[in-house]
């Protein structure tokens, strides 16, 4: 049904009282943004998203995302008014306070309607072109049948201004991703002032020169939305929609500047707003024709899910898209004849090599994965002969060349684990996580399983010297919360290192692997790394010495024991491929690895600090400085990451 | 002296024969970047380059940048060939070991005339913006006798592709650094492949949209490079030249794919190479006449030297500028009289606000200081009185509106303090450090005084939820090597901080400040935040429990000694503003502070993780999960960071 402005101006005004009185009564939060978007919304949410308010995860539903998250009562006022079941009326009254689920900015694990976390500008965005892959890739595999819809985001100058906007941007572009329109609040303002401030830019003919499709509108002017959005989503090409607006439309004696961005308007400018917009309700009061007007706004999207459901019933391919919808790993993934070629030939090859031999029985048996890297696919070992390239030509490709864009491959990660459907894993180097490392955190946050495959791991990457080297970025990678950190020290605990970051469908996974080969030093198929820790070696004299190592590290750790042992000194090698999952365990198991009358010594080529916390006042062997250019057994020795520098350190504290 | 190609073509191919000759000699290194590039190098070192090899440090030469830092071996070979004492050629045949200062990635510590260490794609471009906003704000303060350079680049696709590219790109658009050059090795060539694997991206047009200018070369043809580099000098914009080259020119079998990029050529190509470069010395040996032909290169700008240091010993504005450059501090610095003054009138503000306060005095008093922000300046409170806004029309401004553009932000402040005469801070929120983290790593690896405001620096800035509460950040900016982070508890405290920054020439600093306000905890002027950590509550019961605390967390830990010592528990605060500081002092002071027959409790708002190294089995509390929206004492109270939480978990350790 197709409203004239004579209906829209009142829905919008709607969304523009519960900005307005929401961020009031909270004393904080930005009205800004959902007051001068609320027109261009409500053109998007009554007469082009495809949603059903019933059905917030029907899988072929039209996604909408807020990539500026500060506006987060844009889409908690829409949600609200288009009949979600959350949030509640109650929910927005208490808008930012602790026992509701409107955040400050919209969390995907809060309310089912939102589809992804945003408020770190650029990644809402760059996580829309994820969301954009995952619709074309299953498109390919699933049909038209059965996907089919389209990617909305509303974006605000942050999020354009962002590098990781470059990036997004260009893989759109190449990729081109015609499903995905992006709204850009063009209003001329950002917090420090007037966009001239900082960018003379001319984005829409940036925009072109990636290839994009684009387009603008009065963003007040409902016929003109209107006929930008049809024109935004008829263009093959991805979409920008620059959509003039005003900042604040609608109290009258702040909009337009840059104060009412991200502060309450207060009471004297929201009873002259009421005044303005015409607006006589209460604070959190609908009109009942306005709120019927929004209800009966999704009819379309209802119409469609039920098309879409008979059609599903019909289709012998509904069950697989269902299972993979659901997160659900096939009944055979590949893991358990992979570990057994394992044992019977032990091999000997660096972690990133074994992660690639994983990675060809995983993919070979779990069609959803997708995989890719940021330009380093031979260094990273992350193509395997199951997965074709994603190409423009062959979206049912499984390989994605991302290109030199570290931050937009893990944003696009999360917006296609986000999607559902999809379990995207990626390579770079572990230095340059830091390039993309609150993407990671933001897997983390949102709780989806996205799987970094980051190598070159530490100084053992040799030559290309400290700007390659990682070594604070293993710990403070363990630093973040919900996030599994895996190091493991051969093929066998790599192999294992990956089914349980196929397993954990609710937290991302990162592997860090080595450059360099390593020899085996499991020979079992027990399903050890689960634990996170666990006592690789044990002491044949009594046990006066733990050595915990990880990764490349355990080699020597083995080494060192040797030593130690041909010294008369019994010494354990735990090896700790994953401190999130030993953590987990029970006291009794964390103090059978690690007793208390042990001295117990951390080796891991990586800074010391945070090892503390299991070896207590013990040694830890580490690096903590940054690393040299040099041939790793130069480097190896130079940091004192030998068994001949090390067990002179551990007889002088036992003796 | 101008040169024509008889001249020039055996001159650049010395160039090639050292990059694979060094190459092969390590058996690892790139040999495709500084071969395809080597004629476009030599025009612009014989023909454009203002330098002379007998001064490195001269303040006046133009700076070039090597952004593509993994073809350092075209770097090294200009420098030695030109006759810069260091690299010699000893240096290059040992590339890539240990000992040399040849390093796998060019490293500003290792050899003076490298200008940046690079190597992480796309900051060497980034600091380049950076170095040309320090020519113009000098220029500007010193005038055209004194200051007038300009700022090459050698960016390859990488560098293009990546984000922080785009902020860059825009910075310098919009701050129309003319003196910025960027020379584009355009090879068509990535690590994966054809670079139309990922990019479909007009570049050009998007430089374009940018507000540069832009012009392209034959990278092979002397005099079209000499024209284009003369049209991209003369434009008063940035100016990008797209030099058209192939990859490893010079290599007949392997030139123009993507496998000469990283990798030896081997023996045979290398013997083809010399064949079809006509090349018939030995390795590592350069023919007397192209050597002398280089050995003269630089005679326009040992001239320009001469006649520099002519004017410069009439100016009576020299000595300051050579102060700045030395990058010593003035005499007075303000510091004595902002501390008595607070001594005076404790306030009690947010440390955000003492740090604004603080600046104020500094600013007034160090004319060096240029601040900015990434448009959060009324959140960071950067801008004082001091610093009038630096624009394309007032280049003397000394804050810079850095727009949203966090990498590029700390980019550009690393390039300001390796060009000297500047000490740059800048801010944004404590989260977004992810955003520039890596830029922060690359100003500790390259020892620079830059001075990093991160503010909100936990869930004590409230409503606006995860996505900006900083958790694991505080702990893992401490993880980076040669960093200072201070966490500073009150406004005595923010003032010894910002002092210590400004001492610490060699290294950068992070000051980690609250959004809420705290009250004073010092009253005294002795500058005890330069031991990283202090006795600031002493027990006056007998001592059982020792408290460390950082910043917002050393109000609450004054509260929990307070309810100790009524049950008559005696316990000490240690005020813990910064670990690197406090992990230099002697163990005698450390042992006294934290003794070990007391319980050591550490309170802070962030990850337990890592504060194990201070209180052993002691306890942490902290917060290890993220963080929840809502208002900051329903947080605190909610994770647990209240005296009235913590004490009884004290209080049944001691029982």
């Amino acid at each position: 049904m197709t409203r004239d402005s004579t209906a829209l101006a009142p829905m919008a005004n709607a969304i523009r009282a519960l900005a307005m009185d929401a961020v009031q009564a909270a004393n904080s939060g930005h009205p800004g943004m959902p007051m001068g978007m609320a027109d261009v919304a409500t053109v998007l949410w009554t007469q082009f998203l495809k949603h059903d308010p019933a059905a917030p995860k029907w899988s072929d539903r039209d996604r909408f995302i807020l990539s500026a998250g500060h506006g987060s009562m844009l889409i908690y006022a829409l949600l609200h008014l288009t009949g979600y079941e959350s949030p509640t009326m109650e929910d927005i009254r208490k808008f930012r306070q602790i026992d509701s689920v409107c955040a400050g900015h919209p969390e995907n694990f809060l309310i089912p309607g939102v589809e992804c976390t945003t408020g770190p500008l650029g990644q809402g965005l760059a996580m829309a072109v994820g969301f954009a892959m995952a619709e074309r890739h299953l498109n390919a595999q699933f049909g038209d049948d059965l996907v089919d819809h389209h990617t909305w985001v509303v974006a605000g100058d942050g999020c354009l201004m962002e590098g990781i906007n470059h990036e997004a941007v260009g893989l759109a572009g190449t990729l081109k991703l015609g499903r995905l329109n992006v709204l850009w609040d063009d209003n001329k303002i950002t917090i420090d002032g007037d966009t001239s401030l900082s960018t003379n830019e001319d984005i829409l003919g940036r925009y072109t020169a990636s290839g994009w499709h684009v387009t603008s509108c009065d963003g007040h002017d409902f016929a003109d939305i209107a006929r930008a959005l049809a024109e935004a989503k008829a263009d093959p090409r991805p979409s920008l929609v620059a959509c003039r607006t005003v900042i604040g439309k609608g109290a009258p004696n702040k909009q337009g500047g840059h104060n009412v961005h991200g502060a309450p308007l207060g009471a004297d400018e929201i009873a002259a707003a009421r005044e303005y917009l015409g607006w006589t309700s209460a604070p959190f009061e609908i009109p009942a024709d306005i709120l019927a007007n929004w209800r009966t706004s999704a009819e379309a999207g209802k119409a469609a899910r039920a098309e879409w459901e008979k059609r599903a019933a019909a289709n012998p391919q509904s069950a697989e898209l269902a299972r993979r919808m659901a997160g659900d790993l096939p009944a055979d993934t590949g893991f358990d004849a992979y570990i057994q070629s394992l044992i019977a030939t032990p091999p000997k090859v660096a972690t990133r090599k074994s992660s690639e031999m994983a990675l060809e029985a995983f993919t070979a048996n779990v069609p959803e994965m997708v995989g890719g890297s940021a330009d380093l696919t031979g260094s990273n070992n992350t193509k395997t002969k199951s997965t074709a390239p994603f190409t423009p030509e062959s979206y049912d490709g499984r390989y994605v060349y991302y290109g030199i864009r570290e931050f937009g491959m893990a944003a696009a990660m999360n917006g296609m684990a986000l999607h559902g459907g999809i379990i995207p894993y990626g390579g770079t180097f572990l230095v340059f996580s830091d390039y993309c490392r609150n993407a990671v955190r933001m897997s983390a946050l949102q709780h989806v399983r996205a799987i970094y495959v980051f190598t070159h791991d530490s100084i053992g990457l040799g030559e290309d010297g400290p700007t390659h080297q990682p070594v604070e970025h293993v710990m403070s990678l363990r630093m973040i919360p919900n996030l599994l950190v895996f190091r493991p020290a051969d093929a066998i605990e790599t192999a294992e290192a990956w089914a349980l970051a196929l397993a954990n469908k609710d937290r991302p996974s990162v592997l860090a692997l080595t450059r360099q080969n390593l020899p085996p030093v499991r020979f079992d198929a027990e399903m050890k790394s689960a634990k996170g820790a666990y006592r690789l070696v044990s002491s044949s004299a009594a046990r006066k010495v733990v050595l915990l190592a990880t990764g490349s590290e355990v080699e020597v750790a083995m080494k060192v024991a040797a030593a130690l042992e041909e010294k008369g000194l019994g010494a354990d090698v735990v090896s700790v491929p994953c401190w999130e999952l030993f953590d987990e365990q029970d006291a009794a198991y964390k103090a059978d690895l690690l007793p208390a009358d042990a001295l117990k010594v951390s080796i891991e080529a990586g800074v010391t600090l945070g090892w503390q916390k299991y070896v207590g006042d013990g040694l830890s062997i580490g690096i903590d400085t940054f690393g040299a250019s040099a041939p790793i057994d130069a480097l190896y020795d130079h940091f004192g990451l030998t068994a001949e520098k090390i067990v002179p350190q551990i007889l002088s504290r036992v003796s």
